[in-house]
């Protein structure tokens, strides 16, 4: 029954050590010695570069281009948006000095700055200043840019992916005539990050709107996709912002109006980051390891020829390189089917057991055997790990992406379900306190979920609630149709019921 | 004879302020407030991008991958090479605050570091670290690491693209078992460089190692490519660092050997970055603004619908989408037909005046006359300006990936002829100093070029030349048959020649 896994402890054991040790195991990520910094490694980087480059194409298809912005704020541009440097000031790098000089023998700071620098937390300000310089006139409406980039936002509690010092982030900036257009693009963008959760990562989130007191420092409205997790806590795994006029008047972003006055433009912010893999690891991964959905799989399918024999070896390594020659020619949305060979020299267990912790979605075995009949062992890694099919060369080659989108489908099934399982709506305070509190609270099991309640829109209640349980509002979920009714907490009328949940 | 160019001034009149003023016509960059930092506009961010595409593809052929490391060096890492830290010292942004407070109504830098961190000007240091912690024995090595990312160098005189204190780049860090496979690694990706700079770039560079002075600090050889460009100046391209097992030293990356012993790795670095861009635009543009290699070229192709009268519009630009969707079809060297159309509500000469600065290859304008004709007129870059060929539809698509190639072959061979030209070998001092020194010093018109002359190895030599022509020596050019001969300042002997030129 409870044979050894791969992972140790398991998630039900102690799901964030788990998480820790999912990491590790799948070789993605590690701590440097720079607090809070983080060396995403290479089974971890290319994990992004497939997110980047399906966000990149869903941001292009939506008019978008991409530019690069300094990286660093000089203080005075930070404190123009009261409300954005209230929310950063706390934590962020502070540049000082440019140079570093001998001093009784130790290298100290020198040349320090007239003005400190701010490595960008976020760039609404430095992008801003821009846009002031380049907009004159209506025509020079929309701007759509995005970037990649690097932020650093000073974590006193800092966890791999999910809350690092430094991040990899892309950031989206827009300008526009009338705040109709950028509401209009704040949902849009919304609406891509939903479907790419959805159809990439196979996480099922709940879209909505940030309460006033989690709202983006100095945003009109934010807007959230969040995903449920297998400890049933929520992860903000993306944002878009309507800023109104805040940055623009802010950062001086004036145009003549088509009526010939001048106005302030209307400006959007949009923004997911590495914290997707974080993730993408709590949603998927299992005692075994991670679990990658094939559609943003740096690799599909690896092939491990068992070459137990010395004349038989080169025939299996040949046959290893042909099978995935064949693969490789094989489209998969797009893609071309990404294939690794492990020939390196150690037992078949330990390279299969390698490859089902870094969450490939297909393993072939090759053996001299297979090579006899024409056939080849497959498993998959949303199937227990002993499972194996036994197919003729042939069957793998015309089924792989029907395979591939199996697992896709499996694993948006599974997400889905959990979620929908662990979704509760609840109608007394009492409910929500007792749904909220773990059985063990020195070390407290999987529990709670989202819940669904009514509450009045006041940011006390809210503030009593995180105090009282660590549960914030994900979000006031979008509905056609929002049913009203009284505020669990306050017995006060309610507008409709939003989503609480523990988070990351 | 004069007429009036789309630049101002011509290269010929001022070719430092003829290179910002491309920059501005073409649209790729500006400067920000923040001092020496720039921001990169879409067109010139999209060049890039072009950029890092091809050039990844090209390590992860050669066995990279890419990775992630911190953008932060404790400031005692940097200490640990003697030569490194020296280098850098003087040019770097210095982290010492990671909260801001409010005192006296103003925010000021708090919370401050127990220890420094710098703002990484390459990762020598941070990453060798990291090797130290992954690296136990023979094989574990070699590792085959690329990173994106940006860097920081406090230049006190900053060029746009050419020397800004933040740049993009990347930099690839290897470390191996045995001194010969690193030399190995470091002459390949010189050589990858030399591949990239000919065959996309269209620049015919000079290979060679630095003299001592110019090394990488903490290098034990450093390689480059040396580009020429339009004023006769060399830019350092690229570089490829051997870097011994000073790095290794310094940061503890050891290993068992195959034969049991604990011994250092031996690593190496290399990079090329956003100075590509500034490369590119100083070897190849001409008066009337950029000139793109197409192989690098965002856009291959603008179509410009030229739509006199409102009843044939939209049959004009019906024609133009058509056309497009043909081309974008068009696959050249592997990458779709990039085409844009412009369609703005503009005139047909402002608009072919815009896409003329900003360099792209071909431009297509199709008229009301053209479509009852079934043809367009088409204009290459490489071409006057004034120059169009009037093609039946049916030519264009079947000759544009040829014309494409034509314009690539035809900026290499006009490059290479430029090169060639302006490279003297040079029998004495005399005439050295002649070379090198314009005839109107208050403002020197374009004159000099590459020497080729004998030096004796001597620093004091170079520091001299330097102090009084700003000349130094580009590189010790690669050489099957070194020539011996005399070194042309001080009549010692000379074991071959060496390339001087004045540089960016
Ligand atoms: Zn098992
Ligand atoms: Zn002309």
């Amino acid at each position: 029954m409870s044979e050894k896994t791969a992972v140790s402890p398991t998630r039900q054991e102690d799901f964030p050590e788990w998480y820790q040790q999912v990491i590790r195991a799948a070789d993605l990520a590690e701590n440097s010695e720079v607090r809070g910094c983080m060396v995403i490694k290479p089974w971890g980087y290319a994990l992004w570069e497939r997110m980047q480059a399906v966000l990149d194409g869903m941001f292009k298809a939506t008019g978008h281009r991409n530019a690069y912005f300094p990286l660093f704020i000089p203080l005075s541009y930070l404190e123009k948006e009261a409300a954005h440097v209230e929310g950063f000031a706390k934590e962020c790098a502070v540049v000082t000095h440019h140079r570093l000089e001998a001093k009784d023998g130790k290298l100290v700071p020198s040349g320090q700055l007239s003005e400190p620098l701010i490595v960008r937390p976020t760039s609404e300000t430095i992008i801003g200043a821009a846009y002031a310089r380049w907009v004159k006139s209506w025509r020079d409406l929309p701007i759509l840019l995005n970037q990649w980039a690097n932020v650093v936002r000073w974590e006193m509690r800092p966890r791999l992916f999910l809350r690092t010092a430094e991040f990899l982030w892309q950031e989206g900036h827009t300008a526009h005539e009338t705040s109709e257009e950028a509401v209009t693009e704040t949902m849009k963008m919304l609406r891509v990050y939903e479907t790419f959760a959805r159809d990439y990562l196979a996480i099922p989130v709940i879209t909505g709107e940030k309460s006033e007191s989690e709202r983006f420092p100095g945003a009109v409205q934010t807007y959230c996709i969040e995903a449920m997790v297998q400890d049933r806590k929520a992860i903000q795994a993306g944002t878009s912002h309507f800023l109104g006029q805040n940055f623009s008047k802010a950062s001086g972003i004036q145009f003549q109006s088509r009526s010939g006055a001048v106005e302030h433009a209307w400006t959007t912010s949009w923004g997911v980051s590495t914290r997707l893999i974080g993730t993408l690891i709590m949603a998927h991964g299992d005692d075994d390891g991670l679990i990658l959905p094939p559609r943003v799989a740096p690799a599909h399918v690896v092939i491990i020829p068992i070459t137990p024999k010395e004349d038989t070896r080169a025939a299996v390594l040949e046959a290893a390189d042909n099978l995935a020659a064949q693969l490789r020619e094989i489209s998969y949305h797009g893609v071309p089917v990404q294939v690794e060979i492990d020939s390196r020299d150690l037992g078949g267990g330990v390279k299969n057991w390698e490859w089902i912790k870094k969450g490939i979605p297909i393993r072939i075995e090759i053996g001299p055997r297979d090579l006899a009949q024409g056939t080849v062992a497959l498993s998959r890694r949303d199937r227990p790990h002993k499972e194996k099919a036994f197919l003729p060369n042939g069957d793998v080659l015309s089924g792989v992406t029907g395979i591939l989108d199996e697992i896709q489908a499996e694993l948006l099934a599974r997400a889905t379900a959990f979620r929908d399982e662990n979704l509760k709506v609840i109608e007394s305070k009492e409910d929500f306190y007792k749904f909220f509190t773990p059985a063990n609270s020195d070390k407290p099991e999987i529990h709670g979920g989202f819940a669904l309640a009514h509450w009045n829109g006041s940011a006390a209640v809210e503030e009593q609630i995180k105090n009282d349980l660590k549960v914030t509002i994900r979000c006031i979920p979008f509905t056609d149709s929002p049913e009203a009714g009284t505020c669990i907490f306050t017995g006060e009328p309610s507008k409709q019921r939003v989503v609480w949940a523990k988070s990351y």
